[in-house]
């Protein structure tokens, strides 16, 4: 045989599939040979729904979320506040924000986290056009909810040198981050000895409505 | 926001990746994301690999591998036994039984087990063309190398009676099967008592080369 599969076009498929995060090549012949056993429509779909996706998506111009409409619906809604902006890494991070319900302000989508490991400097985040929105005097309140990471870490402190460089925030600008602490659910034992310093320093008045 | 993912774009990706076996909707939105971060001409890469595989994939005439050719690389091999056909229930399995090395004959894919409680009949397979095959007297052994399973062993079975039914497999036609024994590698003690007896009743002689 002149390759592994006896097909280049189930060589291509297994090729192009196992491009995808965790996706071995072993993995990546299961799902073409699925492909083969089902109908050609669908097959079409799953095709056409990729090439779609990256071709077609847009952004908000403001917060950077994907979104159908220049403006996302988070960003044009009238019941949000639109002066509180809960800076994520990513879009599933909103998605993870809002399957809370807790959150009512708006978003502002950084594309990753500051990691000089990868080459990932600031100017290749939505830094700058952070930046822009604090220095335009309409945000009240920045929340950085990164992940509890180095990278996150090194992000938040960037993002807070740059706000509070002289001339940049407006005056009484509040910068604030997620709560660390014990997660809910876990028990004392297993939780490590950072977060457990983290969430007595912490601590807050207890409240019987939780 | 009118839908879970802001987009449905991406709603699409999502529900269509979703499809694949072994793939949820937090592992297809994962691999969308992923897409998302890509160049473009990936995303077309891969999309379209998958529309070309499903529309153009060709089958052998003789053997049912996947084959660009009308007959198939080892069908059309002068160096593969064509007389020795062994029979296997899919593409992934002649993978298999090629990677070994140890096999000089020709193949026969059914595409698939007989399984009743999934509504596969005989008739849904590559069986009767497996018989055609036998009738015609080119084959002197037939070899079933079927998963050692239920359905493994009912489509067996069914094959066995089939080519032995009056009139069908030419004088002297060899049925054979895998042998069944302890794994490679294995420890006796984790080798469950089924397949200890069948190796203990198919012991062969000691062969020092191995």
């Amino acid at each position: 045989m002149e390759n592994e599969f006896s097909s280049s076009l189930l060589e291509n498929a297994v090729t192009a599939l196992s491009r995808l995060p965790g996706v071995g090549r072993k993995t990546a012949l299961r799902l073409a040979l699925h492909i083969l056993r089902r109908p050609e429509n669908e097959a079409r779909e799953i095709g056409q729904a990729l090439i779609d996706l990256r071709e077609n998506i847009r952004y908000c111009r403001v917060c950077h979320n994907i979104s159908e409409e220049d403006v996302c619906p988070i960003c044009s809604s009238p019941v949000r506040k639109l002066n509180v902006v809960c800076v994520v890494e990513n879009v599933r991070d909103v998605m993870s924000i809002e399957a809370t319900g807790q959150y009512d302000g708006v978003y502002h989508v950084l594309g990753g986290l500051v990691s000089p490991i990868d080459g990932i400097g600031p100017d290749l985040l939505e830094i700058e056009s952070l930046v822009q929105r604090v220095a335009s005097g309409t945000v009240d309140e920045v929340i950085l909810a990164l992940s509890a990471t180095m990278e996150g870490d090194t992000t938040n402190y960037y993002i807070y040198r740059r706000l509070t460089a002289p001339g940049i925030a407006p005056e009484g600008l509040k910068i604030t981050q997620l709560a660390r602490g014990v997660s809910v659910g876990n028990e004392l034992e297993y939780t490590d000895e950072v977060t457990l310093g983290r969430s007595l320093l912490n601590r807050t008045l207890f409240d019987e409505s939780y």
